[in-house]
């Protein structure tokens, strides 16, 4: 089977019954383990949940008898030659004796399976035990004894579910109900025997853990082992009918011996699960380094039909993984890299970046895409540099890079460069780049390095250049040291180091938004939900009522049905204004001139009245009013809206107005729940972000009345889920620092 | 020395002194080959030159005779135990065996050295060497000699010149005219040994032909012969004293063995010789593949101190390269398999990539990749979906991605899988990751991809996942087929396809520049000379009326001293009006309010015309009249301007106005000479050029006009050249199409 096509529920697309899913689980089933004290648990009793109804807490399942369980059965194991089951039944046989589990075979048609003694069924084993491997093809009529006979965990490899299409999928609601009522934990189907494979065991430090949606795509991560990186855990989770990515993440976030969480994720079973579990690695200060397929539509695609699972707007996943620190990557090979030195690496004394090279070029080289990816090269102190030049000739530049031109790698000098060079306190990291081998001196280089190594707390990395790989110098001795990080070429090294540089950052910062997420409805939601109207898209002057409702500031304005009411209006609104027709289904209204701007007198007024009821009429276009508003002149156009996104229901985004949103689509998305310092960070991610400083002589932008208006668009956001579709304050105006921002335009749209 | 620190004379930044060095070599001398037929080559009795004094063609350097020379001399050579000189005479002589040729060791304290009879000086060799090779501490006694002697290449590996400081760089200067007026040609000085390396015979097919700044960044592209890529020369350019980049560059574009050509580069020694270089692999239709330092300022300021070569504005060398072709990668990795793919594979026949796959997880991700990159996955037509479904189960995609679920590859499916993808007409490539080694899968999808890859002219490539790469079926099978490209990451492979499609569509429509550059002064440049005031800003009037003199078209407009003046002049140029302040060292104008927009009565201008003059007296700002204009109130407002490069003289910027200039910098650069596809091009690379295409119900811009301008704006660089320091057209308003494009504002400096 390989494991290369699965598929989840279909239905995982739908919000409220995952919600429901979680309910059906009674938390004290096995598997599931209490909330651990201070790590954001709220006790078993009932579900904390936050205003739009989605849980604040997740348990971490207890996988431990999974992982090394001591009992387990394999349904369906064979010991005839050229069944597919035999060597299955036989690889699991080796595998329980690796991690000295007992195995019963269960087979009805047997009475023994490799000279162990067969059950006809599970009612019949010896014990109840902790893992079933089913190799039956129809896992689902086994569940149920299971559940009877105690078992904690099964696996199903089984295809043909949710990959196949509809059937598949209807067979898999099946499943995942029976699993739900047995009160075991599924792995599959269409799941592998990855978990189940043979792990390095001569191997020590922190280890890295895998989760995949394919097993393939798992390999490379799996073979690190042979480079010497240490692996524990391998979860294929197949198509996730009970036992998803996200169970696996936070059980992994708790293990000890998990240096760093590698995933490959196609798409995600439930938004809030994977956030939640984020959470946990984030607030364990474990890192998560993932592969998520769906950067473009044709991705997308495929990874839908691949496994029937949604990959969420792009976008959006990718706001949600760095809000909550998950480390991003394109390429597996960035993941092994990059997953490989966060699992090993200890906490960085210092953010600076030495580069040492036998080459000027090479450092230079090296330098200079470092830079490009924002780290950071500090210039050595002068003593430092004179230290070095006492081994290094004075015509080749020390500043960092450094370069020693050659010759005092093959001597005495070589370790007495390296061991200054991490002696200094600027210095975190130590990146050596050996472009090509030349073994006088690339030997010795990396016999140096390894040594140094032993000796510093401080990270060192080397670049093995050469495309061949069989050299003694990169096979023997660095890939023999746990201590120097190699890479093989210079982008994955600098990938890897900016994000082992950002995880520690992340991590030591880190404060959980869920801690702070608003559990109770605020007066606000009640004054808004009088102004809902189901199916429709409410009028500016409504829009704006919502708005105000949550505090977000709006011009003085009036809606007037009359031209005299409107010059009376204009008086109390103060000359100039601005005037609009309001209506319900009303867009455009700029396109259909109905916005009439820098009113400044009753004749002007009166005339705008007339023609803009003119254009109403004409184009046929109900109105409940005429807006007569405040001109707002100065300050930063921005945009700030609510969308629903399919994963992870509504978000929040921020983006600069006119040209840039609308040609360069320069907007960043905020997924619920976040604080104020990630609204913040989401200015920070606009491209176009140094307008709110001020250019051309501008004052700079009111950022924290910003950053408020952010705030609370996402509180109504949640409270108001369900009720509001959509919601769009365009343009919001930033005035100058002390002055606030205005929503001069809203559109609401309620489902 | 390893070649790890060099520099070219520092003088390289002085244009004047280059071409005149140009102009010192009589063309007639050793070393430089008549120009070809047809390459553009204007005859040897002048140089033929642009408007600007620039040439428009260079000869090709013949260095047959450096690569395979018949005769060699050593000056300096060595056989006493211990000296380093015994070392490089050693290799030198193993080289000159391989190559044929016969050596001659020169040393006045030796009788002789390894055997061989060894002469006292070059006077005393008994014929007439190809190639001097200077193992002498210092070269430049020895350049006379070797002149007289008729030597035609020298090779100086001695180092302390540019790259140790100034005095070094005085001593190159020395060095350099010592070449020039000897007749020979020499390569560095602080060079090394890399062309004279030991290179592998038994590769056939078109070789990689390589060029670098730094010994140690090559090693990486030579160790390609151990992978099976053919390498036929490598060219490590030290200082450039004399032969320099382009000089190799230009001569392996016209070998007939070279497929591809991979050049490491720190700095350029003249911008216009790397162009010509370039332009002669374009006609040739031989792609360059370049890693080039100075994407950062870190960057470019170590490159600088490591060789004492200008690495340019990084922007600018950028649009060079994308202008001839030359395709530029960060990584070594890259250029490794960029140059390689690129060297081997044929023309295409289709631009459309097929991704197939053991696993749907594997093709998904890949296509992620690819399509983000721009690659194109076509779909497969139905009848082709139909043939696949003969080999692939139902319910696995066979679109594109083509997942086969991995069993087909096991049996007699395998290759017509493969064929049936290579026999569809859409497909000109076919790429098969393989993530993970599974020996019974891996190793006969991997033969049959081989296999394949002989039956076919289209491109077979194949991504060897894992990490280990010592697995049989990569070693022996993948890397032993010179038919079959294979990478190690799914990020390379993309890069190297994108690139080899790219190339090939860049070579079918090349069409040199050179061919259409201005040759003689146009009446424009008398006209606009008469305006020049050296060491002066040009006030707003005197611009406009520069860019009139080109054809560019400013809005009505009339320089007036009075206000009455100033109200008869609105008449004319037509209600409403603009009025600007207008004198010569006048800059923001509008910060100081020295602009009036939208007048429309007499009583207006006359205020106007007060406030004006009543402000520039205020800021004590010298004018010479106030400017009445026509207001110009639709389309698009761009920036086209003039700047001078350090390597390339002018360079002519285009960019979209407002704040997409002022704060996202998206601005995109030519370099002269380019025709009018390539001034399209530069539209195209701006991040908001949707903004000409029409935005919000705006009209399509008068794109055609733009271009124009952007023509007119490059003449006038090369013919103003030396005479107009700056020119920046801001606002330059491109109004709908057909209506042309008018410079509302322009500021221009004399040097």
């Amino acid at each position: 089977m390989l494991g290369s096509t699965h598929g989840t529920l279909t239905t995982h697309s739908r919000p409220a019954r995952v919600v429901a899913c979680g309910e059906q689980r009674p938390h004290t089933v096995h598997g599931i383990s209490e909330p651990q004290p201070g790590d954001g648990g709220q006790g078993t009793g009932t579900v904390d949940r936050d205003v739009s109804g989605r849980p604040l807490h997740a348990p971490v399942p207890d996988l431990d008898r999974f992982f090394r369980p001591e009992s387990v059965a394999v349904v369906g194991a064979s010991d005839s030659e050229g069944r597919p089951n035999t060597g299955i039944t036989r690889q699991l046989i080796a595998w329980a004796e690796r991690v000295g589990a007992r195995l019963h075979p269960v087979n009805p048609g047997r009475a023994e399976v490799f000279g162990r003694p067969c059950h006809a069924t599970v009612a019949d084993l010896p014990e109840a035990v902790d893992l079933a491997v089913l190799l039956v093809g129809d896992p689902l009529p086994v569940i149920e004894q299971l559940g009877e006979a105690k078992v904690k965990f099964a696996v199903a490899f089984a295809s043909g579910f949710a990959e196949t299409g509809e059937q598949g999928a209807a067979a898999q609601d099946r499943l995942a109900e029976a699993v739900a009522r047995s009160g075991l934990r599924l792995l599959g189907p269409n799941t592998n025997l990855n978990a189940f494979e043979k792990f390095r065991t001569d191997l020590d430090g922190p280890a890295i853990a895998l989760i995949t949606q394919s097993g393939h795509q798992g390999r490379p991560v799996f073979s690190l082992q042979e480079l010497g990186i240490r692996l524990s855990h391998w979860a294929p989770t197949g198509n996730e009918a009970d036992l998803e990515t996200a169970d696996f993440l936070s059980y992994f976030a708790t293990r000890p011996e998990v240096g760093a969480i590698a995933a490959y994720v196609e798409g995600l079973k439930d938004g809030r699960s994977f956030l939640l579990a984020a959470d946990r690695a984030a607030r364990n200060k474990v890192p998560v380094v993932a592969v998520k397929v769906g950067r473009t539509e044709a991705g997308a695609r495929t990874a839908a039909s691949h496994t029937g699972k949604l990959t969420g707007a792009d976008g959006v996943v990718d706001a949600a993984m760095r809000q909550f620190g998950v480390i991003r990557v394109d390429g597996l090979d960035e993941l092994q890299d990059t997953a490989a030195l966060l699992a090993r690496a200890r906490k960085p004394t210092a953010e600076g970046v030495a580069v040492y090279s036998i080459s000027g070029g090479t450092g230079a080289h090296f330098a200079d895409l470092a830079t490009a990816a924002g780290l950071r090269l500090p210039t050595l102190g002068d003593a430092r540099q004179a230290e070095l030049h006492q081994w290094i000739p004075d015509y080749l530049s020390v500043a960092n890079p450094v370069d020693n031109g050659g010759h005092p790698v093959g001597d005495w000098r070589g370790p007495k460069i390296i061991d200054a060079l991490l002696a200094d306190p600027s210095i975190g990291v130590l990146i050596c780049p050996i472009t090509g081998p030349f073994p006088p001196m690339s030997d010795k280089l990396a016999r140096d390095l390894v040594d140094a190594a032993e000796r510093t707390d401080k990270l060192v990395c080397v670049v093995w250049g050469s495309p061949v790989g069989t050299e003694d110098a990169y096979r023997d001795t660095l890939l023999g040291s746990s201590r120097v990080a190699t890479f093989r070429t210079f982008a994955n090294c600098v990938t890897a180091v900016r994000a082992y540089l950002e995880h520690h950052r992340f991590a030591a910062a880190y404060r959980s938004p869920f801690d702070d997420a608003p559990r109770v409805l605020s007066p606000s939601a009640r004054k808004a939900r009088a102004l809902m109207r189901p199916g429709q898209q409410l009028s500016e002057h409504a829009a704006k009522q919502l708005l105000r409702a949550y505090g977000i500031r709006v011009p003085r304005e009036q809606l007037v049905t009359s031209a005299a009411a409107a010059v009376r209006a204009a008086s109390l609104v103060g000359y100039p204004v601005v005037m609009k027709a309001s209506g319900p289904q009303l867009a455009h209204k700029t396109e259909l001139g109905l916005v009439k701007v820098g009113l400044t007198s009753a004749s002007q007024i009166r005339d705008a009245y007339r023609e803009l009821t003119d254009i109403a009429r004409y184009e046929d276009v109900p109105l409940d009013g005429v807006l007569v508003c405040q001109m707002i002149e100065r300050g930063v156009e921005m945009v700030v809206g609510v969308t629903r996104d399919s994963l992870f229901g509504p978000t929040v985004t921020v983006g600069l107005g006119g040209v840039l949103v609308e040609v360069l689509r320069d907007v960043a998305v905020g997924v619920p729940p976040f604080g104020e310092d990630q609204a913040r960070a989401m200015l920070g991610e606009l491209r176009g972000h140094a307008l709110l400083d001020g250019v051309r002589g501008a004052p700079p932008a009111d950022v924290d009345a910003l950053v408020e208006v952010v705030l609370r668009v996402q509180r109504m956001a949640l409270e108001l889920d369900g009720e509001l579709a959509e919601l769009d304050i365009n343009p919001l105006v930033v005035l100058p620092r002390g002055e606030g921002a205005v929503a001069l335009d809203a559109l609401a749209v309620c489902p």
